[in-house]
């Protein structure tokens, strides 16, 4: 069998089963009735397949083209171990990497357990009060520092101000987002002093440059900052946090930065989970996601999204950052990690690394090498006047790789797998002998006293047995594809292949820095070539950048380069964006964050967008539009047949056509935006080209433009040959953002083909059309097109049934985990309704098994109509029915077995929600976000 | 951390602790309490430890001194694609590979299913009623096959008939089994008819040359059989069974061989799962294990070992075989490879291949190649006077491995790997430049017109999402090491470190062909004798053979060892071997099979080897004495002191001191066996050296000897150089047995060098004496050594209170489940015991869980014994409970949450027995072992 007949669920003999539930004789004929003909695509999409033994050959051969050396070039990315029972058991079991962001609470207690694990490691570390549950990378989380510090400033100011011995990558990452929102961007040396007037001041912890300055230094940016009624933010090194004065030990608001070093490999990049961590009285403010304790009804202590609400992506044009995801599966590596080796072992690791750095810096002075700084942690810049390229190039004789900072100086970063031969051999390049000893370069008083990971949950799991049923016993909490379907209208939870995962691990893709030099990467960068131009292919656009490491990233990247296009155009006051009102509510935030104001574009009655209105607010803003966004199939699981027009309108008007890839899995082989009137795209890899959720993160936003977009796509100060000229700057730490798991979507396109790709998206057409067509007796399917046929997903309609019976959309998600499934995605786009999307990969007996389901739910709602139950004491307000639950006495007006097995399911198999419904207000109202205490168990 | 504190379950904190518990200040005062100095080792063991990233930096340098060529050998090894998805969620999913043999079937139902479907699988495709769940490898199996017919012919010849064109290996491998029991091995062309007179015969299908005859050839051999009162057994190609008529319809009694082309890879020879089925009637004389379908308490159908009291390790000196294991892991992945494929997928793979090989030769005949069978399925033989390795070398040229028959002759076997562009460099290396046809070589009449795989198991996981998800389903309903503690007796479920595991799953070590050239193999070759060399040092012996693989055939060729040493000596009478009562009953099965005498030495009321009844039996059987095996530490878990004694006498009357190893955990770094008395020992590397047990096999049995019988160790006519003298014949069907599992063992050593291994050992020690210390309050320690100490292990002695309330080790053990533990060993070696053997690797945190679990039973029993629960009534004798329990009618004396949540266990991770206790006797008589019908579930 072909890769594709593996990837797509249904088999032909079903799918002709399912095409007979919807009316129809044949896929194409289904697929013709539904998608309008004038944005059908012409041709085939010519990418011949492979299959999984030949793209794993492919692979190691793209693999064997890379080198990855000893990496000792720092600037924020570390060589580190991740240790192999975390590897396995986490990022290479489908139990984690399969599960979806946990807005369903009950049934992700285990990731909510090793992300407030995460919270409280960054928090204790950084010496603050509370700490996000991770951000995309390091100078992203800086980035959004500064938008915080800026709000919450009362300071008059638009300046901040950041040491010029931050991170390259960092400083310009703040220069691209600053420059779109009106912030001004003032890079200079702290030593010699701040500015009057700004509102917030980022100081970087070690420096770039390794420096660590005395605690007086820290604590006076900390004072002045204060009177200036400005706000502090240190880039600080957790493991170095270990050894020295936290940030909120000496006047900092704020602290950012990366866990990567916490046992995520560099991979080139990425994917590693940021940290974004503040005092108390900002945690309101914290953009990303936050875990907090609550209760559930029976009053035990769970975990769950904390303060919801505040999430960047509901508040749409009020926004003020457009994140609306996590690193979910690298911040429980770290998050590990830190499980794994507990305070001490982080110290021993940190005082190993020191200890080699300072050997290092003692040995180049005695050899007579001048060392710039006398206090460092990991990092030695050494001053080789005019050696440096001489330096650099001998040490990768010897397989290291040194970081080349001029002419004349060289840094050298030590890190968890330095060894003292690694030293000796760096100490070669400079051609010094000399013994290494044993002394240290930590500032005098800047040594930190304070505790940190105290909580149990650090001291108890030092065997690798141990650790094992630890991360065995979180995952079994939680609900992951690997269990059963998750049919999340607008996220496309398909199948994540293991031929597609396998390659990720490898060391060859694990183990580069991501300003190795690029003929170290040779593989990744053909990878990189080829994948880029597979999606310019099926997306019809003419150039791709894969560096935005998330959706949102992908489209302020994209709205970026349309607000540079403008410029360049000489029309700078080009800032209004259209926006449906049915959009997801990121487009708005990453609209703001892109310096443009949203017009919001009413829908008419069918879901679609109004016409008229869109010609009217068109007409309004003719010499001020910038853009619209578009998500095309529509976020109501629609192919709008205006869409044609739609462009046609903006185009004439000289604005440009967003069109959202969130909804591409309707599209590919049939349909390409690039050909019906976008102009930019951003794709979700981890969507469409399946990437897994990793419960939350990462996932890859590439942007897709048209030609004449391209000059204005991201670039990178530190990626070969980058000019400022190039792209309006980084939008990621690293040039090639999540870089590791690129081989991921590689895959899929190699092996599913052309074809294949095309097939699935029929069947994906198909199999949501076959669930409409089961439920819609049951439940009114709310929007649809043409002959009455949804895309790729549909909304079900439960306002009626909830007026008439109290029953919430929040009872059927809760009751459907009863049953064993995920909860469909709810009350979006529109309140009351659940929005499914089966994708292509479920094969006909879950589709069925969901159905059924569903419609034995309908069926219990009926019975609360009927008076049978009240809802209050009914299966489906009571849902989810714990194990526990059953050995108490039983006043229920329904039996247990119809709590726990209903609709005559088998006992088997049976999925148990480890805690009942979680009270949300409550945990929002008491916030808990760091490990509780074990006594609050027992309260 | 290094490695070894990692792999060491309590810490030094933790140990002082429990060395309070036991009453000593220090390790090391508790070990010269324990063990008697006479044994104690002189030095420190000479291994220095690397850390895992070191180790693994050492196997990938070995890793890339193999050559993973196109394998074309053929002789039963074929190259195959493993499913990734069934590779990563069970070769490399701890669940299923840290699973023990499924003794207590309730918490084994997962693999037990899997083993159901490996027995359906494999009787189906054989055509017969019957199939064991697994053999070692092939040649083994029919060694088993000839062994069974032996038993079960009415022929009085002792003459077995093998074809000539049987494998070499396996007709190798029979004649060194043949050759200690007394059969006659006949081989011969089978063309020119049988002998008057013998039990069995054999024919390999296809012959190792390839060949397919007439189905008249193959039926006429049964019925010239059935006249002489002989079985027929068919060492056959489950491959080609597809395609070709089934040994069952053309008369075969009997089909031995292979699963190994199912998924399994290469790995140098194994581990492979070997497969044996037979017509109904003789299922009660199958060696190795069986699993049927029974019912548990509920009456729902569950599946258990059947038939396990007719296991050849419980018959003792009766057994007929030796075989006490499986190979369950390899039989797993066959298992799903063929519920992955389907009997569509199985036979279009089947077609592809013959495709090729049909292509091949019509392709080499018409560029004037002689090739010498008309009809074949995979493998062409080919005839090129004088050419013959020139053209082995030309396709060597183009990465391709053919096999080199003679000068003459080149046999090219096809698989699943193979491509036309493979099949194009063959014909390039024959110098044939020729176009490919599609055309067929398969016998006329021979084709297979009876379906297969017909159950819903085989059609109903074609996506790879179903799949995934049965998979995981399975692991759910199992518990194994990644759950709790799983404290077997004489079993050393110890940490299967991840670091150890990863590498086997490397091409480099899973490519390689047993028979490939040596240098293909450098890193493997260095490997074992790296490995074969520490375990040398280890054990203090001289000499290694890792070919065994299980422990039983390490056994086995340590016995033949010393029967040809003896013989060497001109002393062939010596055929006694003395077993101490107290062994392990494979002890006394692998002696007949060396063809000794068991001659048992009674116990004393300690335990302990009878010593003035060894004196009295040695005397009587002085000049026919041949060996003893002895365990040590004794299977009673005790440092016997008379060790040095028992050896001294054995010595003195001319016989060797067999030591088996099993009890290896007890000594490494403490005390050698080739020091205190020992000439030979297997050793099981799937106890002391972190082989996981794989739910069931493979295991790994190097046989390690003093040099006076080395060069009678087991050799291999396929090896380089081997020839007849350089020892007793193969043991195996690989040279090196299952050598892909190797680097488990090799990394445990490295990483943990000798001061690691020796802690082990001594925290082994510690923990079963703690263990003691805190049960025997409530439960009698049965046996202790010097200053009532046990060595690693203790036995429980649950007869007296038994006796007094009726509570059974069943019931214990069944209990246990129910407070989340795998059960102890169960009556051995006493019945109406319980055997625990904690590990080094368990926590102190579990061990006290297990004490608290044992102690709270322990209370339970009284509550029985006062009356308060009738034993029948009682939550001992119900156990294990089930969730589906609770949802019925609670008529018992005790509530719900005493049934599932005792001794006030949390509710959160409980593990959940899926079934009730099973009756085994109803399974016996009402023998089902291959998947029942859906139907079945239903009554």
């Amino acid at each position: 069998m072909s890769f594709a007949d593996r990837h797509i669920g249904p088999s032909e003999h079903h799918q002709a089963k399912m095409l007979v539930e919807c009316g129809y004789g044949s896929l194409d004929a289904l697929v013709e009735a539904a998608v309008p003909a004038s944005i059908r695509t012409a041709g085939a999409l010519g990418l011949p397949p492979a299959s999984e033994r030949e793209a794993t050959a492919e692979l190691r051969a793209l693999a064997a083209q890379n080198r990855p050396m000893t990496q000792m070039i720092g600037l924020g990315f570390s060589d580190t171990v991740t240790p192999p029972v975390i590897r396995r058991n986490v990022l290479e079991n489908p139990a984690w990497y399969t599960a979806y962001t946990p807005y369903q609470p009950e049934i992700s207690q285990g990731r909510l357990e090793a992300l407030l694990n995460f919270q409280t490691m960054v928090s204790n570390l950084a010496g603050l009060d509370i700490a996000n549950a991770s951000l995309l990378d390091e100078s992203t989380a800086v980035a959004e520092a500064v938008l915080l510090m800026r709000r919450v400033s009362k300071a008059k100011s638009s300046r901040v101000v950041l040491d010029a011995d931050c991170l390259p990558q960092t400083i310009a990452v703040v220069r691209t987002r600053a420059e779109a929102v009106g912030v001004e961007v003032d890079v200079r040396d702290l030593g010699a002093g701040l500015p009057d007037e700004f509102f917030g001041v980022v100081v970087q912890y070690p420096g770039a440059s390794g420096v660590l300055r005395g605690k007086g230094f820290y604590e006076a940016i900390g004072k002045v900052a204060k009177e200036a009624g400005a706000l502090y933010a240190v880039a600080a090194d957790l493991l170095a946090l270990t050894l020295v004065t936290a940030p909120g030990e000496f006047g900092a608001d704020l602290a950012a930065g990366t866990t990567q070093r916490f046992g995520v490999p560099l991979g080139y990049g990425g994917p590693h989970a940021g940290y974004l961590a503040v005092r108390k009285g900002l945690e309101r403010s914290l953009p990303g996601r936050l875990v907090g304790v609550s209760k559930d009804a029976d009053g035990n202590p769970a975990y769950r999204l904390a303060l919801q609400t505040r999430e960047q992506h509901i508040r749409r044009e009020k926004a003020t950052s457009n994140i609306c995801t996590a690193q979910v599966l690298p911040a429980v590596l770290a998050a590990m990690y830190a499980v794994y080796h507990g305070p001490d072992g982080l110290k021993a690791i940190a005082e190993r690394v020191h200890g080699l750095a300072a050997g290092l810096a003692a040995a180049l002075r005695s050899g007579g090498v001048e060392v710039v700084h006398e206090s460092f942690f990991d990092t030695v810049l050494a001053r080789v006047p005019g050696r440096a390229a001489a330096v650099v190039a001998a040490a990768r004789e010897s397989g290291i790789n040194l970081g080349l900072v001029d002419g004349d100086h060289v840094r050298v970063a030590c890190d968890e797998v330095t060894t003292v031969d690694i030293v000796r051999a760096v100490l070669g390049a400079f051609g010094v002998r000399a013994d290494l000893t044993v002394t240290t370069a930590l500032p005098t008083g800047l040594a930190r006293t304070s505790e940190f990971l105290t909580h149990e949950v650090f001291h108890s799991h030092r065997s690798e047995t141990a650790m094992l049923r630890y991360l065995r016993a979180l995952s079994d909490q939680d609900y992951a594809l690997d269990r059963g379907m998750i049919p999340l209208g607008s996220c496309t939870m398909k199948l994540n292949a293991t031929a597609e995962m396998e390659p990720i691990s490898w060391p060859e893709f694990a183990g580069l820095h991501p300003f190795a030099p690029a003929e170290d990467a040779a593989g990744y960068r053909e990878l990189i070539a080829q994948l880029c131009g597979w999606l310019a292919e099926v997306t019809g656009y003419d150039e791709v950048s894969l560096q935005p490491n998330a959706g949102s990233q992908g489209e302020l990247a994209g709205l970026l380069a349309i607000r540079a296009y403008h410029r360049a155009n000489g029309q700078p006051e080009r800032d209004v964006c259209l926006i449906p009102s049915s959009a997801h509510g990121t487009n708005a935030a990453s609209a703001v964050l892109a310096g443009m104001r949203v017009v919001v574009v009413a829908c008419n009655d069918n879901g679609d967008v109004d016409l008229d209105d869109l010609r009217a607010e068109t007409e309004q803003h003719r010499d001020t539009l910038s853009a619209i966004m578009v998500t095309y199939p529509s976020t109501h699981g629609v192919y709008e047949e205006g869409i044609g027009e739609i462009a046609r309108v903006v185009h004439e008007a000289g604005g440009q056509v967003y069109v959202d890839g969130a909804n591409l899995n309707a599209l590919l082989g049939l349909a390409k935006p690039g050909e019906f009137g976008g102009d930019v795209s951003h794709l979700n890899l981890h969507k469409t080209f399946c990437i897994p959720h990793g419960g939350g993160g990462p996932g890859v936003g590439p942007v897709a433009v048209r030609a004449h977009l391209a000059s204005y796509l991201p670039n990178h100060p530190l990626l070969d040959g980058a000019g400022p000229d190039t792209g309006v700057g980084p939008i990621s730490a690293a040039p090639f953002g999540s870089a590791s798991i690129l081989p991921i979507s590689w895959a899929y396109i190699r092996m599913m083909g052309g074809a294949g790709l095309t097939s699935a998206t029929k069947v994906a057409v198909l199999a949501a059309n076959y669930v409409a067509a089961r439920l819609s007796p049951h439940y009114p399917v709310l929007y649809t097109g043409r002959n009455g046929r949804v895309a790729h997903e549909c909304i079900l309609d439960l306002r009626a049934l909830t007026k008439r019976t109290g029953v919430t959309v929040d009872d059927v998600a809760k009751r459907l985990v009863d049953y064993g499934f995920h909860a469909p995605t709810m009350s979006f786009p529109v309140a009351g309704t659940l929005m499914v999307e089966p994708t292509e990969s479920e094969d006909v007996g879950e589709l069925d098994r969901f159905c059924d389901a569903m419609i034995a739910i309908r069926r219990e709602i009926e019975q609360v109509a009927e008076g049978t139950w009240a809802i209050e004491r009914s299966p489906l307000r009571n849902a989810p029915h714990t194990a526990e639950m059953l050995t108490g006495d039983w006043d229920l007006p329904y039996d247990r077995k119809t709590a726990v097995y209903p609709g005559g399911m088998s006992p088997k198999n049976k999925y148990w929600s480890p805690v009942r419904r979680i009270d949300g207000a409550h945990g929002d109202r008491n916030l808990v976000c760091s490990c509780p205490s074990i006594e609050a168990y027992g309260s």
